[in-house]
């Protein structure tokens, strides 16, 4: 959908006309598409004050680094609020104080409110420009007074309803303000089976009541049942999408906000350290087969078949792992199905590994002209694929319960576990059955 | 959020009650995270014409199966026309043959319109429920319009505009309706910069379509310019739900509507042709390996070391692959930028290659107490990391243009690709320095 900008041919002038045609956050997809040197030609052409909002953690903060605190100030004041104290966050402590000194005193006390609660939570989440009625109105007053507003609030299909001690009572539809008669009281046509969402709840929690309840916003309170603002669904499209990209992206050991174009020396150093963890586990399995170098050397043929037990098994693992990981984020896997759960995923653990080490048993006989080998290696891998089930669902439980993200680290322990019993397995019972001639 | 119900001890009269307090999205959740026997119970004491629209394609043809064609007919009526096409497509033919002739004229034309396009398009996602007023009405005559109407359609944020041949021209906000003087035509108040999207537009760009521009609703118009229908963001939601599950779930070979619940034979089936797929790789690594058998016959030391150098490849083989299948995603990935990106990938797998190289090197040196294994062992880690970076880069750009799914396919040919060259580079490079004591 996006129109191509040649930033090495095109001249400034050309630039600037392409870009005025887009929608700012459009824009902001070719920023994060372009490579660093692209990337600061583009942004100086850009409406900076209109793009920054929709620009990616990573890039936005890279590209702020040179803009003058009074410059970030205004840009913030245009924003809504979640998307300016997003901004904030970004920024180095000593900047955010700086720019908090550059807006005005009511605005200050607009982005304290949201700044109080943290980034992944309702509080966090939510914007403060509220449409706020009261039960007794009739609905010709709440009219009225919308109409002497000069714009709603961007994404406003609900007004807000509170008692006179500023409680929240439920939501007024505007769909409903449309079709009802005009001398019915708010009270009357209000919704109350809306409940309101706590401050506290966590960004997840939102998003699955979004979705839930197909809901387009929603009332946030506070611990004594004040309203304090409201959630609109584009901010929860934000949160589903950045939680699908943590837990695609966090499996290979990379940041959500990875920045394609980064610098290399940047990047070299973020993959660095997964390369490093990986590297122990390597050495794990390497000192597990080393403990079986006497065997290895009396039957060569272990070595060329060893890589299969251990390959299959972390390939089975990692799709029950997959299955917990996705259920436990979607919030269906609970104490009662976990037991039914990991028999399940034993007993097909079970039956595929019995069929395919009958098929590498086959193959290995085959090749190798060696019906005893053909047996060891169908027995290890029936041993590996029942570990690996085993793995897949205890590792991601074990992990959550120690407050450690299953998506990032599952796979790594899956694999190790994985490695080290299929290596052990195989030339464990070579050892047994080959050398010592049982 | 989900209260717990124990199918196993409460009484049909307490499962009731509860299930009562559920929205039926939340009764959704609760069936598909049951086991079999549990989910056909309870699917027997919940109002299913409700829930049927909220439960996963997978669960939803499995309840389907016993219900007669009259109910589901019943159930269609009383849904949104996208999801009503959605339960459709997930019968037998026969069945939807029956259940087409128990619904009536008007719903089967409303359905109709829809069944005509692609489920993965813009016009399979649309519902016909759409509220139009012409450019020529003044608001007053619009609000006169709407307050005659018993119930404005859900999530109605915007009305649709269109001239007097049917042709789409713009919208006009509620918001707007309520704010601007009534003698104003609705030409003057409308937004024109909302493009309409065309029906046969794919939902992965319309899910791009409405992040960008933060929608919440938005019209639907067919090769014509006639306006078909409108989209709304619940349904982009659960779009964007299902291409983050499926970027998820196909890396581990497994369906996105993959039931965690399913019958033990069902799963075992689905997951055994990933299985095989995954062992022809792991033979075609063994074959590689068996060409070194002399070699490995004479050098034990390598077949302890050997599964590092592979196994490193593919986690660095991973991140670029994953990088690479997320910008593809986004839409972030252009002929302007790949050769930029694969330049900076080769340079960061070099850097990364050349330091961990020089830790594998010195712990194998330290552990077997030869130089020259270390320097092998080093150089073959390189050499397979830069390989890795190369076909982390090509490989999803390849498939891409043969129209395999890379998510799905990529792993797979990444990881034979590194084994391959992880396994000869290693072995290989010992043949020479090692045997032949060049």
């Amino acid at each position: 959908m996006t129109t191509p900008i040649d930033l090495e041919k095109d001249s400034e002038a050309a630039i600037n006309a392409q870009v005025e045609k887009l929608h700012p956050s459009e824009i902001a997809d070719i920023l994060e598409s372009l490579p660093q040197k692209q990337r600061d030609k583009l942004w100086q052409c850009v409406d900076q004050e209109k793009v920054l909002a929709h620009l990616s953690d990573g890039v936005r903060g890279e590209l702020m680094q040179d803009m003058p605190p009074t410059e970030v100030a205004e840009a913030i004041q245009s924003m809504d609020t979640d998307d300016a104290v997003d901004v904030l966050q970004d920024l180095p402590d000593e900047s955010v104080e700086k720019v908090l000194q550059a807006i005005d005193v009511q605005e200050y006390r607009r982005l304290r409110q949201v700044l109080f609660y943290p980034e992944n939570t309702a509080g966090g989440l939510m914007n403060v420009d509220v449409l706020i009625v009261r039960t007794e109105m009739t609905l010709k007053q709440v009219l009225h007074y919308l109409r002497r507003l000069d714009k709603l609030p961007e994404k406003t299909d609900i007004l807000m309803v509170i008692d006179k001690d500023n409680y929240y009572q439920g939501v007024l539809l505007i769909t409903d303000l449309l079709t009802h008669a005009l001398k019915l009281t708010v009270e009357k046509v209000m919704k109350t089976e809306m409940e309101a969402i706590p401050a506290h709840l966590s960004a997840h929690e939102v998003a699955l009541l979004f979705e839930q309840r197909d809901l387009l916003s929603a009332p946030v309170t506070d611990e004594q049942g004040i309203l304090v603002g409201r959630i609109t669904i584009d901010d929860v499209v934000d949160v589903i999408r950045a939680e699908a990209d943590h837990n695609l992206m966090s499996q290979a050991g990379l940041d959500k906000e990875d920045d394609m174009f980064a610098p290399i020396l940047t990047t070299t150093r973020d993959r660095a350290l997964w390369l490093g963890i990986n590297l122990i586990t390597a050495f794990l399995a390497a000192y597990v087969i080393g403990l079986f170098e006497t065997t290895l050397d009396k039957v060569v043929a272990l070595a060329v078949l060893m890589p299969i037990v251990a390959s299959m098994g972390g390939i089975a693992g990692t799709q029950t792992l997959t299955i917990v990981i996705r259920g436990m984020a979607v919030g269906q896997i609970t104490d009662t199905n976990t037991p039914f759960l990991l028999r399940k995923e034993l007993a097909v653990s079970l039956l595929n590994g019995m069929m395919w080490a009958l098929v590498v048993a086959l193959i290995a006989i085959l090749w190798f002209g060696s019906l005893k080998l053909g047996l060891i290696l169908g027995s290890a891998l029936i041993i590996n694929l029942f570990c690996a089930a085993l793995a897949g669902v205890l590792i991601p439980l074990l992990l959550r319960r120690l407050s450690i993200d299953p998506a990032l680290a599952g796979g790594v322990v899956l694999t190790t576990v994985t490695d080290i019993i299929g290596f052990s397995a195989f030339l464990g019972l070579a050892t047994v059955f080959l050398l010592h001639n049982v």
